[in-house]
């Protein structure tokens, strides 16, 4: 559990700071895989880790932060739907399909299909990410468009997107897998759209 | 390769006749893994079994039946495909959605989970799955359709069940794993609708 000491990217932190972060990582999965994300508390996770809940705090900022790192998911989904809610209700879809091809085929491309890949083969990973798209993606995502009663046409546009993440990057087969990245955007935009805004 | 030898459910056939047929199954997985769907042949297969083309197309009546059969699909595609096309265009996304559901609910719903868990772990069972749903289904089912010029709203709609069937039977979390089977047809057939016939 000392990946993030190994790697020894950040400076000018001590050791058993370091070590502290990974027990509490370890512990949130544990509890999270246990009983889910709503049961889960930041009290409950500090105890399983042996420390105060205020050092988890202090460390990864809200239960939301803590679940993001301890699932692995590579960026902020509450910052990515601001960014995709803000403007014209009209390009939602091109916003968000802009975004999520843009997020694949960059950096955190790798850490998403790895979350696929081991979501399908371990159980726990699965309920995992499972959690995660649910509680810190689609349902922040509804409330931030207001459609909080519609959760179900929110889970459709997580379930197209990760139809279309399987379908270029394991299973690389067919036009989905050898569009370039604004055809799939193109593709992509209108049926998200639909599904965001049904009324826009 | 002897699982339909070992399982005994046939009758009549003379064990040496049921060896050449996994003999063959296991040649055809060979081919299409190695060269894709499009590139392989009955007549390369044969020969990598080591048997006469005709015995081949005897056992499996044709490619695309010999291919579901080494993929392991549950159902024939084209006469589902058949059965969904016929009707009113306006009930294409019902139809298909209903289908669907049924086979993931029915008997047939534990093969298809158990091949896209497969493709995440498996690079050759990723690749075997790729070229069937783009060959076996997305592809006959553009032509049925009379839209082969627009292979990929096909694609998105493969995508868009793919999606949804990892999010309800690998991931099973949120909503999309919550609803019952006919709450879930009614959720995914207006999608399914405007893909298969945006002008309908």
């Amino acid at each position: 559990m000392s990946v993030k000491r190994a790697s020894g990217g950040r400076t000018g932190r001590r050791p058993g700071a370091s070590t502290t972060r990974q027990e509490i990582l370890a512990a949130a999965r544990t509890v999270f895989a246990a009983g889910g994300y709503e049961a889960a508390t930041i009290r409950a996770i500090a105890a399983a880790a042996g420390v105060d809940p205020a050092l988890v705090i202090r460390f990864y900022g809200s239960k939301e932060c803590l679940f993001r790192e301890a699932v692995g998911w590579p960026f902020d989904p509450a910052e990515a739907v601001a960014r995709i809610v803000t403007g014209d209700p009209a390009g939602l879809g091109e916003r968000l399909a802009r975004f999520v091809v843009g997020a694949w085929e960059g950096e955190d491309g790798t850490a998403i299909v790895a979350l696929i890949r081991a979501a399908g083969a371990h159980e726990e990973a699965a309920r995992a990410l499972g959690e995660f798209l649910t509680h810190g993606i689609v349902t922040p995502a509804a409330q931030a468009l207001g459609s909080s009663d519609d959760v179900q046409r929110l889970a459709l546009v997580s379930a197209q997107l990760l139809g279309v993440a399987f379908t270029r990057y394991v299973l690389r087969a067919g036009p989905l897998a050898e569009a370039d990245a604004d055809d799939l955007v193109a593709a992509l935009a209108p049926g998200l759209q639909r599904l965001l805004a049904p009324d826009a």
